[in-house]
């Protein structure tokens, strides 16, 4: 793995190097994705069964049959081994639970004058989960996704997942039924974004879309935003763990490996103030490398894009750290409580030595949709709140309305708009 | 203005094709705004001067002219019409005690194994916000965008605003003095957009971007998403009016056209379940206009996008509200706390006959940046929330830590992901 240090002359740049990372902007891509959601809106399902047939090769003769119905979900989560079953319980219990904790409510109050203020919340109708199929197809993306959305009380989620030659991971249908799934469609791509985005004959258009993918969903997703809203366009995961004072170097190396493991372009940063552990992590993610099954794809992300970084001290370490905003943050100190004021953008933090990511991305109830590429400086991991939206109330009383009236008539004469100034001076007095 | 009724055998069409609007999707414009935010990360200060100059014939020679000092803003703010300042003060004083109850605050709790969740609320650190320059350039906007900023604690405000010809709004600087923005740059189009997403020598790059702009904004804005945090891509505003019972069509006659006077794209709907009620306001509306100083505007709006709409009862009201999604709703009924629970979508709900939009748009409280073109289905009106972001916190104790780990042991071997599960194994007892 690289190694840098703040003394480095050059220490900016090197970290400029490491982070850079661009969405997705490939104008091909984008042409082939936009002509994708104009045949779909043109000719619906007959267009998304003829993409699913050639793009995963599915078996399907009927766009009827690319749905799944809740009795299979069911049997998925009924055949489960028992031991899998009590882990996906539990995970689904504790987001559950974590996330009702998070639900919103209206609030409104009564000024001075009179006139009630305040906001309504109100979950979206119908909102559409994008799950990938195929090897990075996860069960526990499901509940994270899903569950948000069921507390909240979206009326209808409607998910959809590729099945390559028609195979399906019966886990994730297990986790479809444990998350309140409302329908499931095997179908994926651009098409099953389009599909959500702008309905089909069978297919009501939904609310809003959630859920990772690959490119051509990254792409098509922002290209139907507006029409619907979307969660985030999702970069490479990424972990930063920072740690001081008695740490086992295996258990630090694995959480930097369980990053780097995910994807050739995962980014797994180590950051200490101590040269000696940087040097033993350094020397346990060589050892433990090997003995991965997924070794190729973590030997890449850690080669390419992983670093262990040295730091003066705890203010360059915060800064550092402030500096990435990452997706992960663990922070494997004795005292990680003194370290949190001052961290301002992370995804998830992840206190003390017995906090790994890996509890966090399955069960520990959180979401484990993060912001990610230095996202955390201006977005919130996937929550309820993702699943609820606001309507501004406002009430006034004949007679609370007189200042507000008079305030709104003059502000208005200055901006030029002589109907508003009218309709606010109507109000005046009970009339214009 | 046009009339539908809910019994015409195509009202369905007929109201699908009046709330037909799609958002910018030209590929010539969108080519040209990727070239200008390319070539303004590559020259930085130099070619947003240069296209200011041509743009906008701003007559400064140096980058450093566009720039407003604080004591510009103060002597703007100083120099108004006492009537003027009360106004805007009293606005300003609202806008911000309305949001400053909007403000959210971070939680945690313990859960029955000893750990602890929550979540951590920060306030972002910087953002930039667009003010439009020449005919559409309202203070009320300043104060509506950068008083949720300020409120949240934003570090740093950064607004942009063109000054076509050099001419400024001294009413827009007012209201800047008023919200607490720390710097202001006589810029505009996608090379403001293009310096506040990439930053350049002198302006800092900017965490999320919010405020309304024209069509180049607007593709800018999308462009850039992603790279910084956007509010929405705004859509011409629009008004639905439900009235039922004794009302004055003067009164709701001018709500709609304070919509329509805003640009001739504006919608404005009247529904009502009284067909005289709808005649009385269509010849209101037919007097009114030549009245109006915008008549020009308010007419093609009103004859081109406008609607008057008999409904059956109340019942085919709401299914027809929530099918629209205003962005502003008022309600002109004697009781409208008995219709509000069945409001699901709208932007801004005006409750009763003495709520004139005009009073939101300016000086009740509440935001009047509000989702636009039926999104409110799935978006808010801009708020505190918007320029604050949520960390996930989760801190396992030792013990606690021991069931969460073996269950995402089970669950990582399920997603063959073995670094994640022998990461979670070594703090099962401690060490694998």
């Amino acid at each position: 793995m690289r190694r840098l240090s703040s003394v480095d002359v050059n220490f900016d740049e090197q970290l400029n190097s490491l982070l850079a990372f661009e969405t997705v902007n490939d104008a091909a891509l984008i042409h082939t994705v936009d002509q994708i959601i104009h045949d779909v809106r043109t000719h619906g399902n007959a267009h998304v069964l003829k993409l699913t047939q050639q793009f995963d090769q599915h078996p399907a003769q009927t766009f009827a049959e690319l749905e799944l119905t809740q009795a299979a979900l069911k049997a998925a989560f009924e055949g489960l081994d028992p031991t899998v079953r009590t882990a996906l319980e539990l995970a689904a219990a504790r987001i559950r639970s974590f996330h009702t904790a998070q639900k919103q409510d209206g609030w409104q109050y009564t000024d001075e004058l009179g006139n009630v203020l305040g906001q309504k919340v109100t979950p979206l109708d119908r909102v559409g989960i994008y799950v990938p199929g195929g090897k990075a197809s996860y069960p526990s993306s499901v509940l994270m996704n899903a569950i948000p959305a069921q507390v909240a009380g979206v009326t209808e989620i409607i998910m959809v997942v590729p099945a390559p030659k028609g195979d399906l991971n019966e886990l994730v249908l297990a986790a479809a039924y444990l998350s309140g799934v409302h329908r499931v469609l095997t179908i994926g791509g651009a098409q099953a974004v389009a599909a959500l985005a702008y309905g089909t004959e069978t297919i009501p258009k939904v609310d809003k879309i959630t859920g990772p993918g690959n490119r051509y969903v990254a792409v098509a997703k922002r290209a139907v935003f507006g029409q619907v809203g979307i969660d985030m366009i999702a970069g490479p995961s990424e972990i930063l763990v920072y740690a001081e004072g008695q740490n086992n170097p295996d258990w630090l190396a694995m959480d930097l490996l369980s990053q780097a493991e995910h994807d050739e372009i995962a980014q797994s940063i180590f950051v200490t103030t101590d040269a000696s552990l940087l040097e033993q992590v350094a020397a346990s993610v060589e050892k433990l490398l090997p003995t991965l099954p997924r070794v190729e794809i973590a030997r890449t992300s850690t080669n390419d894009r992983g670093a262990l970084i040295l730091v003066k001290d705890r203010t360059e370490a915060l800064a550092l750290i402030n500096r990435v905003a990452p997706e992960h943050l663990e922070l494997c100190v004795d005292d990680p409580d003194s370290l949190l004021p001052e961290i301002r953008h992370a995804g998830a933090i992840f206190m003390g030595r017995h906090t790994p990511e890996a509890i966090g991305d399955y069960c520990a109830g959180p979401n484990h949709v993060l912001p990610t590429s230095g996202t955390a400086r201006f977005s919130s991991p996937l929550g309820v709140y993702d699943f609820q939206k606001r309507s501004s109330i406002i009430h006034c009383s004949p007679t609370g309305s007189q200042s507000l009236a008079q305030a709104a008539d003059i502000l208005a004469q200055q901006e030029g708009l002589d109907a508003h100034a009218r309709s606010a001076r109507y109000r005046v007095g009970g009339q214009s």
